[in-house]
């Protein structure tokens, strides 16, 4: 089967999840975001590369902070940017999803951000849109959020250099995370020498031993001379289903404690998506603490988002072009 | 009386209806927005021409289908946009209508697209500001939606060249329609051959005879012949209203199907003015058929916006100048 | 005490309250919105002082007005702008405030304009940020509101030009004003000849000897022979509280009537921060008279929050400087 995010020539031309693409592409993409870091610390923080685009934000699910990331890289890529709240709008004339994409890309949008909450709709979406326009996937469900994966590689990459001789530890809700699948095939594709994944049983799926990543329900063991801790966030709801006892319990077992941390190696970092709940899935000395590299994350997440957001239209033709 | 939307030179100032309007003023609509469409089609879709000029999108009711194709076209002339959302903001603080206008002005700001539920808001508007604000009407009650009438008209010259020879139908809810009437004065003034309503008797205004077009009860009459198909959104809200059947009856008696459309002339256009109800006004052969030029016109709304707004801040004096 | 608003080299980096600050600085504001107002009065109002840089306006209670008038502040200016509306948003995932602030500027945001319905909110966000980021107050409880007070200043300076020969009386609500507060600080500052209050005693604070006002309790004593005359809003919403009888009971009272004008000296100017409530605080035939510079200050809004906003960015260090 074809992977529709590549072209024939192995560009990038949608950005759904990093599973199927091939090392050479997420190293270019990790490459790219190094390119822009520069950019992004000088005072005038713009590139006109996306001069004249216009990029939509099309979420279907609200998320200020994904939105806002994702605005951001797109200004300094010089790029318009349109949020469109779909929950709230489009919809309420019963107009059909593929009818509302048909539309905006005839308006000459050159880009959508989607943010759904059901796995897969990226992909649908790219598979129904016009050859002018790129998709790159804002989280879908639970199955991929694969920006945030590729800024947590680049952040492991700015730290640690070479993935070969890294261990690296996942800790928190495998099951329910959109980010951490994104992350497991990111870290293999990448040739991470060892990927655990530390939680109870009722927080791994089911097909955990076909994702490529070491089981541990043992905390202490799990960190065990890892280079990398990555803390997942715990979504509180999922503990009315039943899965969690409590907050205070789930930390007891696997919150990331400074006494914890000290069975990793002395100079591993500590990553977490954010927001954090503190006192949950990490202790405040942890988390602000030298080891935590927590905000470099979001740093990271901009440069890495403008990686994304520019080789997708890399020498994209024009929607005239097609039309003719 | 007076034409508010037009100087003593005759230069557009506002746009708030095709009515009044001359011949060649639509003209230099239609031709200016011919010149930006080359510019949507460059892959840098910008021009500069209101650099630093600031637009606001004043809308007292919610679209955020329009309320996206005059962002888009703004942004492509390189003004700032500001989204103004009527019915949640400022007059939660019992501010009167004239003091918020005053107040936009006195930020300099130079332009207010305007919608609004009630009939004739746009033109109130346009009243009362500041020499120095153009207003652009984007829909007003049952009254006037001139840009969505000016890019049909740009859609058919686009497709079928000069409009004397030819027959158009309007199909649907003309009384309820803020594009029929728009639709109706602009081809009559373009000099269309013939222009056809085609309706049931509840959905035609009582001055029906008086618009300029032929009425038709019979579809199959109303499309024979024609070059032109347009038709109008079936306000769902309408039917509680006792004004129609129901849908499924609607689409027996005017929806556009493959088999009706035969009767038109065999290389007749298909328009509408979106967003479409699927089977109720249009089957879906027809709606992305060979014939349908939907799509299109939304790619034409960009570039007639862009006409429309740029014509009526050309040459435009600044505040300073007034105050002074 | 540091004043936190300053650095070593007496620059402003945040702007928070008018008290504290030298006369000197508030004088180079002015200077500074002098320089801007001749740049919104052209018909390309922007210059490229803040290119690439990102100001959040951060919104704790809804303003669509003051809003609106930074985001235009910022655009003259060129810098990019996002619109966070917190109530919204990240709170809602029960992200701390300073786990918010932390994230947006590690997205290397460069200022944050915040409003706030607690007193003192804007000078806890100061105190926490990043040194890289400015705060400005954009209205915090009722502590200040120093925009709304430095373009009153300017208003006063245009028209009137010296400060030190002018009477100035400020009518209405004082308790419950932001604006009166800092209105008072810089009025002393500049060296203003003499302050008045004008107001019942339930609409005065405790503290109100201390101020730097004469207290007058009768309006056409306080008028009399003043050359500005300053009404402030009324809170509708203060009459349930019993501090006052009822509307029309206020204006009979208080209310600036042109009557009552007439005890001011001829050439006094008339002010009110708007949105008015005419016949309340202001009868319409004052608001709308020769002697009202209402919409003047809307105008020097924009002008004097450009200068702010550029004061405090002007020289600093980017986030990068910082992290290294």
């Amino acid at each position: 089967m074809k992977n529709i995010q590549l072209d024939d020539a192995g560009r990038l031309r949608h950005f759904l999840t990093v599973e199927g693409l091939p090392r050479e592409l997420l190293e270019r993409i990790l490459d790219t975001a190094e390119s822009f870091s520069g950019v992004i610390e000088k005072s005038v923080k713009k590139v006109p590369l996306l001069r004249g685009r216009t990029i939509i934000n099309l979420f279907f699910e609200p998320s200020t902070r994904t939105r806002t990331t994702f605005e951001l890289a797109a200004k300094r890529l010089s790029a318009d940017v349109l949020n469109i709240n779909v929950a709230t709008s489009a919809t309420t004339k019963g107009e059909s999803l593929l009818d509302m994409l048909r539309n905006l890309q005839a308006m000459q949008c050159d880009m959508f951000v989607v943010r759904h909450g059901d796995s897969g709709a990226a992909h649908f979406i790219a598979q129904h849109v016009a050859p002018h326009v790129g998709v790159v996937n804002a989280g879908d469900g639970r199955h991929a959020h694969p920006t945030q994966a590729m800024l947590d590689m680049y952040t492991i990459r700015r730290h640690k250099g070479d993935f070969e001789p890294l261990r690296i530890a996942i800790v928190g809700d495998i099951l329910h995370s959109r980010v951490a699948r994104s992350q497991i095939h990111a870290l293999n594709t990448l040739g991470a020498g060892e990927v655990r994944v530390v939680a109870p049983r009722t927080l791994l799926p089911r097909d955990v031993g076909s994702l490529g990543a070491h089981v541990y329900h043992d905390i202490r063991q799990g960190l065990r001379d890892v280079d990398v801790v990555i803390t997942l966030r715990l979504q509180k709801e999922r503990m009315q289903g039943a899965l969690l006892p409590s907050e205070h319990e789930y930390y007891q077992l696997y919150g990331i404690s400074q006494e914890r941390l000290a069975l990793a190696r002395p100079d591993a970092i500590v990553m977490h998506p954010g927001p954090i709940n503190r006192g949950v899935e990490i202790e405040s000395a942890v988390a602000d603490g030298p080891q935590s590299v927590i905000l470099n994350q979001v740093t990271n997440g901009i440069a890495v988002r403008m990686a994304v957001m520019s080789m997708c239209l890399e020498g994209r033709g024009t929607a005239a072009e097609e039309l003719t």
